[in-house]
């Protein structure tokens, strides 16, 4: 059959890789897929001296190759927004295909974008978008397309994981570790991104509307980062069994989707609370299926260019398929999407970690169990730290509730003149059911 | 679109699964799939008191099924070799396509039921066969296309791995387990196809052949069972920083492959050595991603069922592709398989965990490690126990070596005069490259 012309815009980490695995893998890859995967033209800024591009057709202009009647599969790896998104929109105008790693791009701009690429018939692709190497968006889209799918939650951002690892195998703070990590090259410069969960939350909203078929929604995932973990809560946590990771969860309820990121107890013997480091799980519960997880290198060259490979060699496979019977983007018709709402986090339910500092006077427990109590809240575990000092902290589990409740209760309880300065909360999830 | 027509044939654990599946979750599978899938007729021997079939076409027999002129797709789920492979021949014969969870039948005569389908034009999609409710045929196919696959190693019996979880944390002897597990319904009446790893060695054979292109070769496959396996082993596996678990592990080496089921210790912060009870996990080594890990449950009518109807779903959006674009049943063209040999197990590598009983005299341990020196085999480390007996557990971890080597040594060991009884002998894997 006659080869697949494939350009690639952009060639640093994962562009870099992505070269180099389709020309050291190329045997193998026709063999699977049948033909030849040939690169017909690389857009790059400058050179990358892992990749030997000597003898290919190089540009420094990114819209040339979307432009470029040879080529069949733009492959976008220029990262950010604006551009990212102008380039995408031109392949697409062009009858290109597009496979792409841009989560940002995809959870901000991809409903415009698959409305396009449906128009002119032409896939995009962004396995790589999400969790690298691991193939959670063909697993969901494809692998579990039996389930009504309940919740799924993920440790998608390998730098967070990476410094909340840390933190917790050797008791640092997160400043100290965040350092490291930059040092290491795990975290950027300007790290906010990660340890804010604002990546997550892309990659998150990208897996969401997957899961239940809604479209993008971006701007309606809370995030809540990781700035604020101290290496305590993460002590008292393991004492209690519990784990602390930053999660990003979404969960189909009766009255909307919850898509949120945040700092979240897990039971210390599941799978997901034992993935260390730089690596990214993710936990999907589907109604026929039960649990399965999903494990993998979130990042890296290579690992993200075998994501942004194997969605080359998909859309060669469905270059054939009618329209109607591809895979669709969004996983469900796009005429058969939800208008499920988004929940804002107020509404979303939740078991708690508080971690309250307490003047040591008879009575203070009292009256905040009656605060918890008259707003619904049962309380699952109490610590109580002995302590030399006149104050005390006291952690507590309680069960799950609504958010807007347990606002309301540590409004009253943090106004209580024995409770001293900001009550700690972090969300508990017990990954059960 | 017209909606696609499926016929069941077996309506037992995983047919019944597969029954309540289509008809419960038809939106969202229609919604997904872009068209109606319907039940057009079932096959089974008795009702399923699980199903609700009233109203449905039924017959008693299934090769009713596989010649009816109004079905698309036959789901093969009686079972077996023989009749199962008359009636998958049968529907291919007449055009249809197949699914089918049957992983004997797929590992034992896999070759030619894919050759006739390749003629005929259809697909035989066989998810449900291995690790249940994991898609890990469609990761390894799919999802890791981009890779040269170096190794896989798979918990995929959860009948075996309830088994090794409970000799663990209980510290119970294998028989005593087995019984347990055949009063629980996780293990047959007759359990050697899980026990002795047959039915692991049916699904490594599938595996291995997604992971390096080559034919369906049952037959060559090593298989050892766990029921040798003892709590002291465990025990001792433990102190030294390992877990006992029956993999089944298949590796691409430059004289071949390796294509073996036995049981084998694992570092114990492993993932993979994390996984419980009835649960599967299968982790893949992949040149450009590393290590990416697919855990859930092996087995379960609905889990079994959720990858069933997955395929169901995949045939339906492939119909309208032509056959040379289509997902290649092994992974690889038909055309570009690999002749690749599948070692005999002696000139496969492993490293060893062994342990011996010796009469308490000094020098013993002296010559046993000459004749482990000259085979070339390097001791990682020895525990001498103490006891007041006149005879010592020793036990040791070897360093890699080929098999044929440890063979000899054994050989040796067992034949000096202050060694008693067998040398007992279980492989060791550190899952590291």
């Amino acid at each position: 059959m006659k080869p697949v012309k494939v350009g690639i815009c952009g060639l640093g980490t994962v562009g870099g890789g992505t070269f180099n695995v389709l020309t050291r893998n190329a045997e193998e890859i026709s063999r699977r897929a049948g033909r030849h995967i040939v690169i017909e033209q690389i857009a790059m800024r400058r050179d990358n001296p892992a990749c030997d591009t000597s003898g290919m057709q190089t540009t420094t202009d990114i819209f040339e190759v979307a432009t470029n009647p040879e080529i069949d599969i733009v492959i976008e790896l220029i990262g950010g927004y604006d551009t990212a998104r102008d380039l995408v929109m031109t392949a697409i105008e062009n009858g290109k295909h597009v496979v792409t790693a841009n989560k940002a791009l995809i959870a901000v701009h991809g409903n415009e974008i698959f409305e396009a690429a449906q128009e002119k018939n032409v896939m995009v692709a962004f396995e790589a978008s999400v969790a690298g190497g691991i193939p959670i968006i063909k697993a969901i889209r494809e692998g579990l397309a039996a389930n009504q799918i309940n919740w799924l939650a993920g440790i998608i951002n390998g730098t967070g994981n990476f410094i909340m690892t840390e933190m917790r195998e050797k008791g640092r703070e997160f400043a100290d570790v965040l350092q490291e990590a930059q040092d290491l090259g795990y975290a950027e410069a300007d790290p906010t991104f990660d340890v804010e969960g604002i990546d997550a939350a892309h990659k998150l909203t990208i897996l969401s509307s997957l899961a239940f078929g809604i479209p993008l929604q971006f701007s309606k995932a809370y995030t809540e980062g990781i700035s604020k973990i101290t290496p305590q809560d993460i002590q008292y946590a393991e004492e209690l069994g519990y784990r602390v990771k930053h999660l990003g969860i979404t969960r189909r309820t009766d009255k909307g989707i919850e898509l949120r990121v945040h700092p979240t107890l897990i039971p210390k013997d599941v799978l997901l609370a034992n993935v260390n480091g730089v690596m990214n799980a993710v936990l999907v519960d589907g109604d026929a299926v039960g649990q399965t997880l999903y494990y993998g290198p979130g990042a890296g060259a290579e690992a993200t260019a075998s994501a942004v490979v194997a969605d080359v060699v998909d859309v060669v496979r469905t270059l054939t398929a009618d329209r109607d019977n591809r895979v669709p983007h969004l996983a469900f018709q796009p005429s058969a999407l939800s208008d499920a709402p988004v929940l804002p986090v107020d509404e979303t339910t939740s078991a708690y970690y508080l971690r309250l500092q307490a003047v040591e006077r008879p009575g203070v427990l009292a009256y905040v169990t009656r605060i918890l109590g008259e707003k619904g809240i049962n309380i699952e575990a109490i610590i109580q730290k002995q302590t030399t000092e006149a104050q005390v902290p006291v952690i507590m589990l309680t069960q799950r509730v609504e958010e807007r409740m347990m606002n309301e209760a540590i409004r009253e309880i943090e106004a209580l003149p024995d409770i001293l300065g900001e009550i700690v909360r972090i969300r508990v999830e017990q990954l059960a059911d």
